[in-house]
């Protein structure tokens, strides 16, 4: 990585986290040119306008979280393993964010919805990718006889993660992981009960 | 009311539309200037600054919900009807959105969690109060012989609100109500099979 290479990704990270605090709206360009310690031209040298860097860290804290997916899948190759995986991987971003601030795809949801189409677009693309993500596995565990056939895939996909998420709210706004451990040991009771054969 | 406490009342219900869709930090005094064709005098005249403003905002979201929930609740007399009647409440915010922008207690929580102590405070009050109440319901309904002795109340409640409002949101993103019908009609079954006698 070169110099400029660097900046960006400097300006990228610290940005990742001020936009996952503030909200986009609530992000202002003064706020990162703190962050970075840059002058206005030393970010508009990488970057087009705010939303070009709202954008980028988007992509960036995605990333973060796809990449803590796949460290905990990567060690499970049952169905159901890797579905234990995944509701660990959400107690996991309350007790050891991803980025600080909360799950950076559902605070983007929210927080992008009414105001910035191209950055909700993002978030909803990443929301619904885990939830079809979870889907696939409950029908590949159907196919391979670890789950039962009349396990509901879309319904269960839905339920874990609205079920993870509202958690992962509830517990960051109460500052512990309580919501989080509870909410995670029932969908792994749901699972045995509803979906294990 | 005299047209002082009117046009207080005006700036507080535009304000919490303004805070709910733009978030605490991304809504300025020249947005809630803009909403309520008033000058920076006629609203200091009411208010103290910005952060009075977004309190005010919130207790006044925070009234609609709770008639949202009296309204609903007032019709059942059981304990199961009851919890029956939340789940239709919630399913109606995404219907029909007590104010615009989701659900004013979450967005709040999520907003304001790193950025405002005192919302963030009477958020997490406002999301605790929803549990305890289911809670209690729960208890309520053992006692009066509907639901099983085994129930466990309070894990059954944050399952509810977190299942509910994660729902709610993967609704607000893809703008349709299909997460929180299925989520809805979920938690229903659930309810049937883990909770009723």
């Amino acid at each position: 990585m070169n110099k400029g290479e660097e900046t960006r990704e400097m300006i990228i990270k610290r940005s990742a986290e001020l936009f996952n605090t503030l909200g986009y709206n609530g992000c202002s360009l003064n706020e990162i040119m703190e962050a970075t310690q840059l002058k206005k031209g030393g970010i508009y040298n990488h970057f087009k306008n705010k939303d070009d860097i709202a954008l980028a860290a988007f992509e960036y804290s995605y990333s973060e979280v796809l990449k803590r997916f796949k460290h905990y899948l990567s060690k499970e190759s049952t169905s159901y393993n890797k579905i234990l995986a995944i509701i660990e991987v959400f107690y996991s971003f309350g007790a050891n964010p991803v980025v600080s601030g909360g799950c950076p795809i559902f605070n983007t949801a929210i927080d992008a919805t009414d105001v910035h189409p191209e950055l909700r677009k993002r978030a909803q693309d990443g929301i619904n990718t885990l939830v079809k993500y979870v889907e696939i596995k409950i029908e590949e565990g159907k196919i391979e006889g670890e789950f039962r056939n009349s396990a509901k895939a879309p319904e269960f996909a839905l339920l874990l993660v609205s079920t993870l998420e509202g958690a992962l709210m509830i517990s960051r706004v109460n500052d512990n992981t309580k919501a989080l451990r509870t909410a995670a040991d029932l969908m792994k009771t749901y699972l045995k009960q509803n979906i294990l054969k």
